[in-house]
């Protein structure tokens, strides 16, 4: 007992120096790059040696494909809020919204090296990615086809009319800050305003 | 009289083979970054020495510049046309929509680079691609300030709803290419249909 206690502590010992690890290089590879970034700076930057580094990251890709999932954990979780809490098409996109604006105005590096540098995950790692990006984008076109079928929005094309959702939200990390002048919901609230008028079944 | 004709041939054909250069490095940055690239590998996808190199484009950042200037000067000349036709607030946002979407459907390699690089710019260069670049977004700006204040658009805030529509046309960056199954103008519609109704005072 007192054994697996101690290990169970290791591992949250151990976990939270690779999440403090994951955001410190996130940082790093969002002010220089990905390719352009050696081991030897991710060492630096995280106060680390080599043989350090790598017991906590594995390779840099492995890296990469970390700082990727704490973005898409995080959308993922307010994805699962959004279809917990239900309610009508313009309500659920609505919230996505909101979700979405949230993650984007605290992970700002992180959002960076995700949308510059997913060229870079190759293998099984790029397949993931793209998997659970995709089942996010999915969720987004669903919301919206569901308000196309019932009549609550405009005969748009839900595909076409995700990506001009997605587009809006995603290219807000360009100036979207913590920080800055504008909190997540000062901005997702006038969006979804803009949005939701522009699909509007009375809006004809 | 034949030796300045003889003059200005060399400077066309040395403007071409730039150009050239231009248009294949983007190509380079667009797939593994502007850090990450050797100047031997542009020599390489170039077909030229490193000093032959160096006579066309002067720098590896001059290069960059290059790659911004190709797409802001497109940018320009689109925007140009639109307040040369006038026309409405929602005729003139369509048209830019149009202009823009014409532009990244045909530059896919120029605008990766420019919409990931731009932080590479340093001094002067930086400086002139964010005038050119905040030029433009004011344009945007104006449009929809124009028809805030003719009543034309409900009251959204001009500089939101600008980045919104930055947002929603800049980013098909990542799906819209040359040889896809969607035209620019297939895009360009549909996105100015959500946002004219999303803004548009009857939409209240």
């Amino acid at each position: 007992m007192a054994e697996a206690t101690g290990g169970s502590r290791r591992r949250a010992s151990w976990q939270a120096r690779r999440d403090a690890i994951v955001d410190t290089s996130a940082g790093v590879f969002a002010r220089q790059g990905y390719h352009a970034t050696g081991i030897a700076e991710l060492c630096t930057a995280n106060g680390l040696g080599k043989g350090a580094l790598y017991h906590y990251i594995g390779s840099k890709e492995e890296l990469l494909a970390a700082i990727h999932d704490r973005v898409m954990d995080e959308v993922a979780s307010g994805a699962a809020r959004v279809t917990e809490a239900g309610g009508s098409p313009s309500q659920q996109l609505a919230r996505l919204g909101d979700e979405l604006l949230d993650v984007i105005h605290r992970y700002p590096d992180h959002v960076w090296v995700f949308l510059h540098e997913f060229p870079a995950l190759t293998g099984e790692r790029a397949e993931r990615f793209r998997k659970r990006r995709r089942a996010y984008e999915r969720q987004v076109e669903a919301v919206l086809r569901e308000g196309v079928e019932t009549g609550e929005f405009r005969a748009v094309d839900p595909w076409l009319a995700s990506r001009a959702w997605l587009g809006m939200h995603n290219y807000t990390y360009l100036w979207l800050k913590p920080g800055g002048r504008l909190s997540a919901r000062a901005v997702a609230q006038p969006f979804a305003d803009i949005f939701l008028h522009g699909i509007h079944q009375g809006a004809e």
